[in-house]
């Protein structure tokens, strides 16, 4: 055994301490350098190298179970992958699966957590190889891959089994329970307390946010005590499929059956998750994804406990500001990032009629619905900057969304072909503004579905009182992850507040400068609520693994 | 306003910060006296006079929405207690509970547990009433309507309290964020979190522990900011009326509004629960009582948090001991105590039909089950003493199941009855062994069903192992809220441990003293595990409360 305990304590205890602290102090910290430059010389080199040996390979993991091989992944930037992964038989890997759950659990919280870090630890020294594989898969642009798929995931991950050692260690490992009796002897017991997973758990991954979005239940899951089988979508499997790989070493390494990390992977139009997720080894299911499939799971997967982050309708109140431009600017860059392919990117701006006072004079609402689409001209202007920011659209769905978004209202800012020198076969797009009236009930119709990818809505409203009443119902009845608002109104302020604490909303207040609606940052934002119907989970919090594992007691006599 | 925050704090938060110390730390405390000689000489009396006053009256609450009264409550001791309680129109309480959650949130974790904790202390300077009222709703005998209704019900929702606080102050209610940007100036973010209730919390009371298995989710969802309708069963209402009455009248006193706990009372039979557990309002249901009603709540009121104490098969493996004279007395206790009325009575005792080893030499399978019968015979022998241990049957379905256990398998030990000369309509009646063989498929079936109330099945198996392994199976596929064992094979042991692991059950071992496997103390042990099919949460654990609230994040510029 290479990984002994105690090299795994001198490595990680100290890292696991320092995200301890970040959690219940919520200020800014990460072990994970954002810049591509802090991971050597020759490090980007390194990383495109591997992942173009990965392509046109047969991605072995020596699982039991491996029932034939399927892959069919195409870059969002044109190239296919021809990478080809074990599919399952559930019925040979589940009971594979279950092997080593005893010696697993018998690890306890700590050797689980700093396990689980050696994993973290080795994907972030691959980070340039998993930024490529994100990037082909995903669509994002370089940078955003390197960032997003890389540190802040394997940040959030990080927070998860954080959050999974400080819940398993609230209870401790005994106690000696001494009664007092009066004149008699007292009652006097031994009681120990182990945290057990719950079995084997699922992890469904999504297309855009391959690793942000599976980590942090895959290593809640982890930490906890289960086994974890990965089902990546058949879009987006080779960054989930490097990470089982790196976890199967790592586990194997420690002295723990590998197959305590699994990956299903699918043919497309298979869906095997339907399949995976009411088997009974199943136990807990993480979902990204779409409203329709993660309902369909907790309507159907009763057997576990299912955990869902699933489509909602972001929206943006403005009301009033001291700082136009920052605002406008801001807000181009939130609708822009990513082609606006992100769960938490504003979909519906809420603009008073009457239009919006500012520091620099008052705007109309067509005013400031002209201003920002000049503004994401600007920003869009220069086609490198471009591609860096938009990266490509990551299936024909969004665009054909976009596509069809002209017909939706009147066209603020129209969509503008973007060439890829690089990858002349990328799908690249600026996003669509569209005018919509929010007292018009054809209008809302649209702005109250979820329209994913690059189209948002500059919705006129009443009053910034209407602008308050919609917001309300748009979070309670299409959820959201993220609410955004400018006012220098102390009422308006407050009474966008109150409703998302009523409704259970995110809120960023008077963004401006380089922080984003829609970016969050782990070990101090909150990503979701859990509390409206676009999520039943918030990254990362007790609920998202109190529920993972179970306490059992055993007392005798003392 | 008669109780300020000042006056709270001076009078709870050092019970508080010892809740919290006990939880962390699970050994033996209580604030609450277990000798009903604690609460003064003249309590007893006016405890009595209290209850006997409340006798042929209206139960008065003053709430919104009573749409007339309903009560047909009569003791298992014989005399109706001729109390009507309010029935609500749901469509006017419910708005009207609703109106208060705002300030409730406002208050803050700490304001709300003590508030808490000063409706826990009035209901427990009032514990003899509460025992007079438990004691003429479930049938208990008085001194463990008594403790279970009084002290140890009140320590179960003040473990819910410090959990409940506990986890909301995990998130700090405000961060200062400030993220390094190389040689420009850092990103900095002001954040506040905020612990917001779900909003109304429904509590599904049990007619055998109305007080013991309401008060955790009745605290615990109170103390997490949402509002608590109880709706007791109809044949125990008053300890949750005087319950209500008591945390209205502290809710008013300390500023907040009074409808934030409410009572639901009905009609034998008119089930309302099923009308109020899916009102889109009610988002938390705590619920004790059968599988049946229990998982038609889960399966149904999909817009809650559905929290289900439900039926399982708890077991007994007899494979040796080294005190056997102990062994028998606590079981005979274990048995009797409340005519085996209790969710965590044992009632398959597996026991290899070779004998087991004993201190007191080999025992056969029949002198095993036979010595047993003996021990309860004797402890049962003198009718004052039965009478003081069983309590008297809760209701006709309990005295049915008895009557017909003579038809399931040879009776070991046959029923007595026993005379109360205080009330002569009670129907007290000593508990019934039957002997069943574990390899009998139609014996099986029996053994396999939960028989609630004084019905145990002393169950031949062929071996240790098997008696193991049908523990395994019991526990997997029936749920299971107690397991208990006596061996001293270290292997044997060891088994039963892993089973125990496995299947998510707590686990007593060698109980010979006064500690006994169907009862558990707060803040040291866990009351189910949440992981086998008894009953989706532990009392009490984080699993229980971090879900009841959630987290809303509002960042802005520093």
């Amino acid at each position: 055994m290479q990984l002994t305990e105690t090299r795994l304590t001198d490595s990680h205890r100290p890292t696991l301490d320092q995200a301890l602290e970040a959690i219940r102090t919520r200020g800014y910290w990460s072990p994970h350098p954002e810049h591509p430059k802090a991971y050597g010389e020759s490090a980007p080199a390194d990383g495109l190298a591997a992942f173009e040996a990965l392509r046109g390979t047969r991605f072995e993991l020596d699982q039991p179970g491996t029932d034939g091989w399927a892959g069919g992944e195409i870059s969002p930037y044109g190239p296919a992958l021809n990478i080809e992964y074990p599919q399952v038989d559930p019925d040979v890997l589940l009971p594979a699966m279950r092997a080593g759950l005893a010696a697993w659990r018998a690890a306890g919280p700590e050797l689980r957590a700093l396990v689980c870090l050696e994993i973290l630890s080795r994907i972030s020294a691959r980070t340039h190889e998993f930024a490529q594989a994100v990037m082909h898969t995903s669509g994002q642009a370089f940078m955003m891959a390197f960032q997003a798929g890389g540190p802040h995931a394997q940040d959030r991950g990080l927070e998860a089994v954080a959050h999974a050692y400080a819940e398993q260690t609230r209870v401790p490992a005994g106690a000696d329970w001494s009664k007092p009796q009066g004149k008699r002897d007292p009652l006097e017991l031994r009681k120990t307390f182990t945290a057990t997973g719950r079995g084997i758990a699922l992890v469904i991954g999504c297309n855009t946010f391959p690793t942000w979005n599976g980590y942090p239940g895959l290593f809640a899951s982890l930490a906890t005590g289960n086994a974890v089988l990965v089902k990546p979508h058949p879009r987006a499997v080779l960054p989930l499929a490097l990470t089982v790989r790196v976890a199967r070493e790592v586990l194997a390494e420690a002295g723990f059956d590998p197959n305590l990390v699994a990956l299903a992977a699918e043919r497309p139009g298979e869906g095997i998750a339907k399949t995976l997720a009411v088997r009974p080894e199943i136990k807990i299911i993480d979902y990204t994804g779409s409203s329709s499939f993660g309902d369909w799971l907790e309507d159907n997967a009763r057997q576990a406990q299912v955990y869902t982050e699933k489509s909602g309708v972001n929206t943006v109140v403005i009301d009033s500001t001291d700082d136009y431009r920052g605002m406008l600017s801001n807000l181009a860059f939130s609708l822009s990032l990513y082609s606006g392919q992100m769960c938490t990117t504003p979909q519906n701006l809420l603009i008073p009629r009457d239009g919006v006072a500012t520091d620099a004079g008052h705007k109309s609402y067509e005013e400031v619905v002209g201003d920002l689409a000049a503004s994401m001209g600007g920003l869009l202007g220069d086609d490198a900057r471009a591609n860096a920011l938009l990266g490509a659209l990551v299936n024909t769905d969004v665009k054909s969304r976009l596509d069809g978004a002209s017909e939706l209202g009147e066209v603020a800012l129209p969509t503008r072909k973007i060439a890829n020198p690089e990858f002349p076969d990328a799908v690249v797009r600026t996003p669509v503004i569209v005018k919509l009236d929010g007292a018009k009930p054809e209008d809302e119709a649209v702005f109250l579905s979820e329209c994913f990818g690059p189209v948002s809505f500059a919705v006129a409203v009443d009053s910034a009182e209407a602008a308050v009443e919609l917001l309300r119902r748009t979070v309670r009845d299409r959820g959201a992850m993220t609410v955004g608002a400018y006012t220098t109104s102390r009422e308006t302020e407050r009474a966008v507040e109150e409703v998302c604490l009523d409704e259970s909303a995110q809120l960023s207040l008077n963004l401006t400068g380089g922080v984003y609606v829609n970016q969050t940052a782990a070990f101090s934002d909150f990503h979701g609520s859990g509390g409206n119907p676009a999520a039943n989970v918030a990254l990362c919090d007790s609920a998202f693994v109190a529920n993972r594992f179970r306490v059992v007691e055993v007392r005798r006599p003392a």
